[in-house]
């Protein structure tokens, strides 16, 4: 017998990566090289390599994993926070949990941007838009924004998309939640408009506003009636944005119903845990007349090619537009994992379970309330849902300490005056709790509930009147709803997901099973930081861990999207060229290859974009980029650039370019969303970067949920670590950058999942995976490239970790599209590969380092029958209309369908590629209508007799 | 605004039951009665009635309960059990535990007692046979059995069986573990069978044995070649068993090469956490000439009307066989989920990462053993794989002592020896604590592992050849094969399952998270009690709630199955009549509509069984029961009688039975399969009854996870007390009664479940379950009688909880049977019905309470079409065998037939009764054909290139 280690130690990276040490030896040899090492040295430039390997250490076991996070979650205390000010304890369903939160199904699916495999979440989607617009009394609501604030900022932004009249002024709630305000103030400024902050009733002066945000109820706790304030804005012409509770408005007159053109706030209390900050799914809402402008994405209903009802997400063209020219929003990652859980608490306890909820909490808010009152105690808000703000005169942190020692967090609101917020999960014990922190022994059962809405807020409109949410509430049939959506949708739980830029890698159950313990879950983000040790643990060591993988210096965790970590290091930059006298810094270089979100970003953060040509190689054009650094030399504040290229190449002159935009004063933002293919190989802030933002969902194996939570925290050189973002509950407000996010540490609670990941892989594994994503991309490149152009490649003919298909000569010579593959795809069991990014009419495939060498062979496989299938009409067997690729997907109705008339037979069409039938996924729609659905936009439930289909 | 209450302590159960209150009234109208109490009192014979309420409680939430086990669980203390004793440490992977154990895809289904919708599970058990047989090296493996214990008997039974010369003496080796010991001693007694116990080598005297069983490695760790035993036996005419450890067969030359012909033991180790003794799944595995006689569940491979392979169990009849008439198993539920959980270690694994677990834990003992030996310490086991017995005269308790205060269980053979059983998650931390509870200060580094097996029997033969486990190494392809299984089949998570005597309700989310949590799943059964002082509270809890429910006085938790608990109910009838020196007592009435497992039962327990006649009503004929009575008077022991009848009806005379049996001086047997038509309406012990099982995965919501785990604790009156199982861990051996299975508390780590379900039902929600139980049931019977002769009702015309549709007239008037009926059900979503039992041709419907009006209405609009459907057979439209009905269940293969010639339409065949074709779950293969499978049986994976299919 050997005695040769298992080596329990290297156990998960060898599990993560996908192809066996025999596949690569085996695709080493279809690529053409001897070795992992000849094949990184002809696709990395020697110039940038790193010399030393990471230090991050062994891998642990998974085992030794799940050990190691208890110890962390232990040092984290679970305490009762009736801190409010936008975040709630609430019980998530163990049904909603386990079926959605947990479930790969769910939380592997990629954005719905191929609608036809993705019917499941976006019916779950438009289930949220429903519930939001009509819980707001609004008609149109998106797929759900990152968080309150930024979605109160997003507000600002569509108002004053939408004035269109170059007025500059907006008036802002001086009872908004602070770091709401905080984030409205960070936003406002770039862009050159003035925030005024007041009253709304003693401070609002309408006349030049291009709107105003009001809270519903206020910070505070007041529910004031907005009809005034609201009316007198629109009066002069602005917009009004009113961010409100959504469990509030099951008992008060909703925002539209008061006047308000816009809605916002958060969907967390739905079933979503606090888990110190995030993620949940904020919300935005509006007048239909707005919804040409409204941020985000927007699921709506079309029809397919055979007229059956089919989801997809709508106007999808208005984002770009939104991005690219006027660009006071840079949104892009959703919430929609949260989205939909919130969404499924509602399809769960149905509109007279949400009204209980809210009767509930509001009647433990009125025990509470006459206790104190009793106690002698005044309270700042007359009226009020579920949360008093009483006045203590001096005596503020006393009563916080005494419920503190009762394990009850306070909101300590300033010296003199104390918040309390209840929710769903306060029990009378807790209540009886903060009456002895007022000094008081009442029984709960000693007062009697009564009401404390103001009369002329009760509301009286019916919502969530759809069937979908009068169904479903016993646990089984929601169960079974649940899983019905779920086999509609393709996720990487049946198949690679090959999007070129999305890095669609294995998300490790072990990494996963932390972020629903109580201990992770159940923080509240203001929370005093004594209790939150174990994150604070995490968050040091993560840190650490990133600046060691990217050669930076510091981190900052609060973007909680990758736009909002572009945002966030442009401001840096910003700041740091103003802190040293050098303001007028504001041009930003951005090769024309870039995401769209580069410029939005950009010209968000005040800068002004100047477009950097590429050559034919698709490289970064150097001449032109020292022409115009010199050109803008004195006003040059930054490049952003993608490393490796949004091409899916190393350019050899990254270091060049580095030390060009150095020479000329300019800082250098590159964009971390391509790390996968550097880890452990080389060191962005090494090689010249300053600032990065890291998607933790790419690279870093945060799932991404159908298309969110994503986590964009941004890692920069020493000189630019004063200039992370800072937060009003962390520095007073004091800190040179506001805040980009709601929380001081964005979606705290999946930064378990990308520190379990690395913690796992340890410094061989990163190195490994790395090695191996960009050996997948080449040897799909190598195997493809008889049958398909590659579209880009280095010198030595090598793509990194993705690799560009041209399929457009078969536009040319047949009229096969890019789409007509991506379609086709389907039939063949493979979500698309990502369509047109970076160049029209292209398809970009990036396997990633989990897929295994039988999943890249199938994948191969279907591409060559595909274009098998292409010549048939290249030959004129058929034209491209009667083509296969022309009707996919196929779906059973095609399969059933008794006039079958096509040129091909239900087999060609069905199972393709001799595919078995057996674990066949089927498309449940066939191909959808883009354009019907632009021209006739619903974006909520469709009446229930729509719903059935022949 | 009305402050009436949310009423969340109710909110339970409220979403436990299916039908909404106002679906209740409607459902009441329909039946024709005004009120559920009117209902229930045209159902349940008055006299039978209980008084007082349940005493249980108001139900907890589903948060209340979370934090109530929470504290449960923390009053557990896992510490690192090296008791060995069949029991160990393992590690289940984490995608594993996610995506099988806590899927309900997996954990939700039924027994594959339907082929066509069970194909998943059918390959994954399929794969456990195979893994079994490779280990063991022998030819055929059955789908798991309950334990390692039972699993002995068994093999014991199985050779009697298997020899046919009515020889009666049985050899077992004196060092199988004490438990295997103890069952196979409880086993051969009431059969008559004499057990010779003593060394294998000295003390076996092979003449007139039927055979012998050895264990292999050992209880104490020695490693020895059984070649010349197994000889001796063989060469005298006897069968020969090993009990062997499944991990060390991958180092070991396996039974099978060693000449035995049965094996058996535990598949525990490989991934399923210990649980405080269960569940895990047992095995058996035999030479191919005694497949016959095997008991338990076999798959096998057949093929579909279309030819395709399909997998299905095999030679069910035999197992109708073996309970009927020879009884010498009455063996029922396997622990099917457990099986596929160590049938995906395995997959996982594969052979070489098996052999290297295996490895390490030798390599471990190994270091442990020189440490030991350099103290001074002898071995009592010259060779071993895993586990050390150490010779310490006078110190055992002392040793045993130092560890545990480190943390660890070491095993305490008696007062002069220790037993050190090592694990896949032994760290060399926990070897040198072992160390120092010796009195040594060793590194674990200090030594050179060596190898100390036989040389004579290391394994030389390969295993785990087949593809399947060497295909799903990583863990994104091991996700997806086990998505592809749980999506062939239909579970509770699409759509009811109305099988009658089966109650396939909701198991609540709620109540299944907690059994994962490490307090409850990583206790070994023998671990000191104070380790277990939370499964104390909650079973002396859960005991008194179900004498509460049931009106018994004392409980016993060690039956792993319904089965067992009939076994264990009768040995305590038959030990109560010995005590009071009626031995003689022997005859057991059973009606002839009784369950399959009650003769077998009976039979095993010594008894003879004495066939009561039912009237043509179904209901027991009390007269010639009286008769029997009378005429058996002396030896008469015990009635076993259901209630409600098997068919369906509460007999008014239950209590006269119970009066006439007890006159006649026999104790009545009760078997609980049916208890969800009484909970908080009636108790056996009120009426009559002296004992009980209680199938805890029906009516406690435990799910059937594919077929097991189950779980039958008995409940008996006072005076059989003192007859319940014992256990030689708990007292020694001194019961009068000796253990029945191979831990103390059976299946313990799924008891939260049904303790959860209580908890949070109450009283009064148990109480509505029940009634909305039968509701379902007399709804589905009102409205379906139009169309289906309902078979057997009581005076009132009212079905309990479940109802018996007759289509045996079909079969007359157009040749359409049972089997076409639900068969065609799949293609209306469901699974079938219960199948021709009690009465043969019939179809048997339980809805349970958990069903919503909805979904009970889809059943009967597929009923109703299916009637229709047959009804054209019956007017001559079409034949039989030209119908949907008998083409059924149809295919994907089907709607892409390209010949299609059948007499209906595509639609007419996969979507009937206006389906929609989204969300349609189609069977993965077309009707099995059952004597094709019969004929050919092929228990293991077929070879690869069978795998591909048109």
């Amino acid at each position: 017998m050997a005695f040769k280690s298992f080596d329990s130690h290297t156990d998960f990276a060898r599990r993560h990566i996908g192809p066996s040490p025999e596949d690569i030896q085996e695709m080493l040899e279809a690529v053409g090289v001897s070795s992992l090492e000849e094949l990184i040295q002809q696709t990395l430039p020697a110039a940038i390599r790193q010399e030393a390997p990471l230090s991050i250490g062994e891998g642990m076991s998974e085992a030794e994993l799940l050990a190691h996070m208890r110890e962390l979650a232990n040092k984290n205390r679970v305490c009762v926070s009736l801190i409010g000010q936008g975040y709630y304890g609430t019980h998530l369903p163990p049904v909603i949990q386990r079926n959605i939160l947990e479930n790969p199904a769910w939380y592997t699916a990629y954005t719905p941007y191929q609608p036809e495999i993705s019917q499941g979440r976006l019916e779950a989607l438009l289930n949220f838009q429903t519930m939001v617009a009509d819980l707001t009394g609004l008609d149109i609501a998106n797929a759900s924004l990152l968080d309150e604030a930024t979605a109160a900022a997003e507000g600002m932004a569509l108002a004053h998309r939408s004035l269109k009249e170059g007025r500059n002024r907006f008036f802002a709630d001086r009872n908004l939640h602070p770091q709401t305000l905080a984030v409205l103030q960070t936003r406002a400024e770039p862009l050159g408009w003035e925030l005024v902050v007041g009253d709304p009733e003693a401070d609002l002066e309408p006349e030049g506003l291009f709107g105003a945000i009001f809270q519903y109820p206020d910070t505070l706790g007041e529910v004031r009636d907005l009809r005034g304030p609201i009316e007198r804005v629109k009066k002069a012409g602005g917009l009004v944005v009113v961010a409100a509770d959504l469990l509030a408005l099951t008992l008060l007159t909703p925002p539209g119903e008061l006047g308000a053109d816009i809605a916002v706030g958060s969907a967390q209390r739905f079933g979503v845990p606090m888990g110190y900050g995030g993620p949940h799914a904020g919300y935005i809402a509006a007048r239909d007349a707005l919804k040409r402008g409204l941020p985000g994405r927007l699921v709506g209903v079309s029809v397919d090619a055979r007229g059956n009802r089919a989801l997809r997400l709508t106007l999808q063209t208005r984002e770009q537009h939104i991005r690219r020219e006027k660009a006071t929003s840079n949104i892009c990652t959703a919430q929609v994992l949260l989205a939909v859980v919130a969404s499924m608490y509602a399809v769960y306890y149905g509109p007279k379970g949400l009204k209980a909820i809210a009767e509930e909490v509001h009647r433990k808010a009125s025990v509470l309330a006459q206790g104190l009152e009793r106690l002698g105690f005044r309270r700042v808000n007359k009226y009020f849902f579920d949360t008093l703000t009483v006045e203590a005169p001096g005596q503020a942190d006393q009563i916080v300490r005494r419920a503190l020692e009762q394990g009850i967090n306070l909101r300590r609101v300033d010296a003199d005056r104390v918040g309390i917020a209840l929710d769903e999960t306060t029990t009378p014990e807790v209540v009886e709790a903060v009456f002895r922190a007022f000094g008081g022994e009442f029984r709960y059962e000693a007062f009697e509930p009564r009401e404390h809405l103001p009369l002329g807020l009760r509301r009286t409109s019916a919502y969530l009147t759809h069937p979908v949410f009068n169904r479903y509430h016993s646990e089984t049939e929601l169960l079974r709803y649940m899983r019905r959506l779920a086999d509609r949708d393709l996720a990487l739980d049946r198949a690679m997901i090959p999007l070129g830029s999305c890095t669609m890698k294995l998300n490790p159950t072990a990494a996963l099973m932390p972020i629903t313990w109580p201990e992770f879950a159940h923080l509240h983000p203001f929370a005093p930081a004594e209790q939150a040790e174990g994150y604070r643990e995490l968050m040091e060591r993560l840190g650490r861990w990133l600046c060691e993988i990217t050669g930076y210096d510091a981190v900052s965790f609060q973007p909680n999207s990758g736009a909002q970590g572009e945002y966030a290091g442009l401001l840096a930059i910003r700041a740091y060229h103003r802190s040293r006298g050098e303001g007028q810094r504001r041009v930003c270089l951005i090769p024309s290859s870039a995401h769209g979100t580069n410029p939005a970003s950009a010209r968000m953060a005040g800068m002004e974009v100047v477009v950097v040509a590429c050559d034919e190689r698709g490289y970064v054009d150097l001449a032109d980029l020292e022409a115009k650094a010199r050109k803008y030399a004195d006003t040059l504040a930054a490049v952003m650039v993608t490393y490796p290229s949004t091409h899916g190449v190393f350019e050899e002159g990254i270091r060049e370019l580095c030390e060009i935009v150095h020479r000329y004063g300019g800082q250098v933002y590159l964009d971390g969303a391509n790390l996968n293919a550097q880890v452990g190989l080389a060191r962005p802030g090494d090689y010249g970067a300053d600032v990065s933002h890291l998607n933790l969902h790419k690279t870093f194996a945060i799932p991404h949920g159908g298309g969110g939570p994503g986590m964009g925290p941004i890692v920069v050189k020493a000189h630019l670590a004063p200039f992370l973002p800072g937060h009003p509950v962390l520095d007073g407000g004091t800190a040179p950058v506001g805040p980009v996010s709601a929380a001081p540490f964005g979606s705290a609670s999946i930064l378990p999942i990308s520190y379990a990941y690395i913690a796992m892989m340890g410094s061989e594994g990163l190195r490994r995976a790395t090695e191996v994503a960009i050996l997948n991309a080449n040897y799909i490149a190598a195997r493809l490239e008889p049958y398909y152009r590659v579209l880009y490649k280095n010198a030595k003919g090598r793509v990194a970790h993705e690799c560009i298909l041209d399929p457009r000569p078969f536009k040319q010579s047949c009229d096969i599209t890019a789409e007509d593959i991506a379609k086709r795809l389907i039939d063949y069991g493979f979500h698309a590969p990502t369509m047109s990014f970076p160049v029209a009419g292209t398809l970009m495939v990036e396997p990633t380092e989990s897929e295994s060498k039988r999943e890249l062979d199938r994948f191969i496989a279907a591409m060559v029958a595909i274009r098998e299938e292409i010549a048939r009409v290249e030959r004129g067997e058929l034209k491209a209309e009667e083509s296969p690729l022309r009707h996919a997907p196929h779906t059973v109705l095609d399969l059933a369908d008794e006039h079958w008339n096509r040129k091909y037979t239900r087999t060609e069409g069905c199972f393709p590629g001799g595919q078995s039938a057996l674990d066949k996924y089927f498309s449940p729609v066939n191909r959808v209508d883009n354009v019907y659905g632009d021209r006739h936009v619903v974006c909520t439930c469709p009446p229930v007799e729509e719903y059935s289909r022949g």
